[in-house]
């Protein structure tokens, strides 16, 4: 996991280089259809909330997610002439995905399959195939095909956008920010110390930032074992937010600047004063000095920060399952390729 | 809590007939319009998610969730000109979901309120209000503003899809169903038996029932303190599976029939050879054969089972509320009108 999440300076760029030549065909394939639609699972689910929050605040087109068990179990055909459909599989063989994608395209919709894999099935059968260049993934835990999903939903969004050269020149900054944050690991030592003396986590983000709070509780649980939840600040005032008290460690991830970093440094101060602990993880000086510990984040902005955002949550995400003595490359009980979800009486599983 | 929960089934034939004479009019609104977007949080977001799953496989009419954020810190205008947006909330005064709704319609949108609160701001503002028919709610866990809002995400798949007369029949037998289970509590007392020896609770369900299981989730959470997840199983598989030990109850809500059933049947079959305690709510004979205790659910096709279902799980909490010496009425830290996450440049707040 460690040597994968040092590959991913160099796989972002390789993924950024091979997909912006592709942006023409993606703005074809969106021509006329007003609505996007995500469809993916775990770690790529994650992804496609960050795609959905850049189409929609970046580029200004509506994209949302769909069920996919609308397609799998209740075979419901829907009218998605005006839709374009994007599915997002690190392996392109998760079955429910891959059945999903053609439902999709039997409806109506142009379909874009991001993967890692070329010649897979998600990748063979789609319009147009966005391929991460994330090369082979070992440990478990996704961490660089995780990323150069991001960047390919950075793409995604730059080719929809009507003026996309500020975003596209941010993008390029992404690298060396990753780099800077893996070389200089700032506060992932405390943060791990931290977390290692306790069993209650809770990690909150909100709008763009919000696919690297996820997702980093989504690394947490099945790396190091213990039940993790990611949450929306706004979903967290509306009820869980009672059950924070001082057992309980909360990690608040943000980027440095956008509309959502004083809610989110006000949430630090909100978690401290019903006593729990807390870790920041980006956003600026103040939001820093608001937390128990805090995790540099990148010198990015808003648009682009959760792309690094995201690296110095597996940084954590790492050192703990080394200090708790589990073996992050191969946590119990996961598999590489998840095959849970497919129509179950489809003949094509592996 | 008690009473309200008891008050539901003349709640819900209250609403059902209060919105039924409506659905001309909605479906004039949603005439040329290909994409439907709800707009909620906490319990209206669980009945939301019932809305999206019912219009998609009962009316085959795409639906899916916004965030309101776009519309209130990110301040993007979108095209809404295809699209219906379905704003829900009990108070009809969330200042964030009155922002979204008057975003929306900027947008292009037209809009329908569900709330409770006759002349609110939602209801003022909406092209459309349906009024759901709870009376006042004084405990703060939502259970008959949260039926009733089912009850009007169910007129509106009827006023939508091509052939609703099967749908609108299982409708009618929804108020008497409920009344039976809150007579008979049948595995009520053995569920909460279980609960209370447990600090850990997981709720999974997915598709049409999975709403059901995330507002329990929700449920047990604010009003017993603990923290709570719900998962669809499918998410469940990819990756939060990992930390299921003999420390868990795990709840499984699923209704008697439908392409979710056998899943679910043998989500209870893992979770038990992980070693967790498993509390079936609703599902078949064999459902309930397969868990460790089972709750009786209600006699009812999976379309409409939801807003039953839900109600075998509000007995579960409050009998595990008082088994636990807390007030199920007045959770610790939680106000009945939920004010978050309003754009923080308004006055407009109460």
């Amino acid at each position: 996991m460690a040597q994968e999440i040092a590959e991913q300076p160099a796989a972002i760029a390789a993924t950024l280089a091979a997909l912006r030549p592709l942006r023409a065909q993606i703005a074809q394939l969106a021509r006329n259809r007003q609505q996007i639609l995500f469809v993916a699972r775990g770690s790529s689910d994650n992804a496609a909330i960050y795609g959905r929050y850049l189409l929609e605040v970046h580029a200004g087109r509506t994209a949302s997610m769909a069920a996919p068990s609308v397609a799998t179990h209740y075979r419901r055909e829907l009218d998605l002439t005006g839709a374009l459909v994007v599915c997002i599989s690190q392996s392109g063989q998760t079955e429910e995905i891959v059945q999903t994608q053609d439902w999709a395209r039997h409806c109506g919709a142009a379909t874009i399959a991001v993967t890692n894999v070329p010649g897979s099935p998600l990748a063979q059968a789609a319009d147009l195939a966005l391929l991460t260049l994330a090369g082979r993934e070992r440990a478990v835990p996704a961490t660089k095909t995780f990323t150069t999903q991001l960047a390919a939903m950075a793409v995604l969004a730059t080719a929809l956008a009507p003026d996309p050269r500020g975003l596209d020149a941010d993008l390029d900054r992404v690298p060396a920010e990753v780099k800077k944050l893996i070389a200089n690991r700032a506060g992932v030592h405390e943060a791990v110390t931290l977390l290692a003396r306790t069993n209650e986590v809770l990690v909150n983000g909100r709008g763009l930032a919000y696919a690297a709070a996820v997702e980093t509780a989504l690394k947490l649980e099945e790396t190091c074992l213990r039940p993790v939840r990611g949450l929306s600040y706004a979903d967290l005032k509306h009820g869980p937010i009672a059950i924070v008290d001082p057992q309980l460690v909360s990690i608040v991830v943000a980027a440095q600047d956008g509309p959502m970093l004083e809610g989110l440094t006000e949430l630090l101060g909100d978690l401290r004063s019903r006593g729990a602990l807390t870790i920041g993880i980006g956003g600026d000086s103040g939001f820093a000095a608001a937390a128990d510990v805090s995790v540099a984040g990148p010198d990015l902005p808003e648009m682009v920060a959760p792309i690094a955002l995201v690296v110095a949550g597996q940084l954590v995400v790492e050192g703990l399952a080394r200090a708790l003595g589990l073996n992050p490359d191969a946590p119990r009980g996961l598999n590489k390729v998840t095959q849970t979800d497919a129509d179950p009486s489809s003949e094509a599983g592996q």
